[in-house]
């Protein structure tokens, strides 16, 4: 019964990932009755976001500039790129702050099963950059997983005869994980990286 | 690291119910990686339903239109009214689709504790409607609290002198409810009004 608004509204937010209907009509009922606290803000926000949205041009990185903020971060240290796979995992690396350098987004990752190739990626992007000199390590930060893993062993390969020191991020124990509860796969990388106690 | 725009995108999906700031991140990401497929649509039905958002001024509920589509639709039956405490009541029985009636908003209910008097409520906007005429039976649907209980008790009997069916929603074990986890009171209330075995 509720207006064709409203339930576009309702479907639009539904979309969003972490809510479903329920949790949509919710939402919805929360933003009709905090129209001046709640609704306007939204609607502004989304206004900004939408009007200056940009994909950076360096780096691939989602912004509402181009180049994005950490190009164009002068306190980065451009010797250091980190190439991940998507947005998101630049995001959650940025957020820790543990990263001092810069990025570069590959969009994806090599996978034979859903046909991603080599040209799918922002690769050429990758290789430019790393051709064009100044940088002296590429981390290879790319999932835990088997296509990760193809991805990174790949880009190894593309990036050998250039000067740069090639690194990837440490596999093993995830902070807080319990032995008895973790994989076989874990347990087999963390035992063949098993480091002297110091 | 985000830009204020982003910042400020964020921090408004963060205080939607159901989601907090992690998920607020998540669902950023998602807007700006696909703007033509969530985020326009998005900011779209946002301003359409700021456009038109009103609260009806015969029952209280939010929609895009005043009378609101509730209040507009001849087919439901005015000689039966539903009084709720909240519009999200209204939006949750009418869901059900099992009440065919028209609804009455109080925008809240009685309590000492947080000060709510019945001058408070839009309880002198349901006495007129029902003064007006033409109502056969008031539902009066509180919550199954103690404050719910109490606000119903003072509506019977501001509603006792004028020629209608008073009516309350039944009590007792919810459906799919085991006795086991069921506490007390509704355990009682589930005796209290046991009925013979059709």
């Amino acid at each position: 019964m509720a207006s064709q608004e409203i339930e576009a509204l309702t479907q639009a937010l539904a979309r969003l990932p972490g809510l479903g209907p329920r949790s949509a009509r919710r939402a919805v009922l929360h933003l009709m009755k905090r129209r001046e606290s709640a609704l306007t803000p939204l609607l502004r926000a989304l206004e900004k976001v939408n009007e200056n949205l940009s994909v950076c041009a360096i780096c691939g990185n989602v912004d509402t500039t181009d180049p994005c903020g950490v190009c164009a971060d002068p306190r980065r240290d451009a010797r250091l790129l980190c190439v991940v796979e998507e947005v998101s995992d630049l995001w959650a690396l940025d957020r820790s702050r543990l990263f001092p350098g810069k990025f570069h987004v590959l969009g994806g990752r090599l996978s034979a099963l859903e046909g991603v190739r080599p040209e799918d990626l922002n690769i050429a992007g990758l290789v430019s950059r790393v051709a064009a000199g100044g940088v002296d390590e590429v981390v290879l930060a790319m999932n835990a997983t088997l296509e990760g893993q193809t991805t990174a062993h790949y880009l190894a390969e593309r990036l050998e005869s250039y000067p740069v020191r090639l690194t990837q991020l440490a596999h093993g124990l995830p902070v807080g994980g319990e032995l008895d509860y973790l994989d076989e796969g874990t347990l087999a990388q963390a035992l063949r990286a098993r480091r002297p106690v110091a």
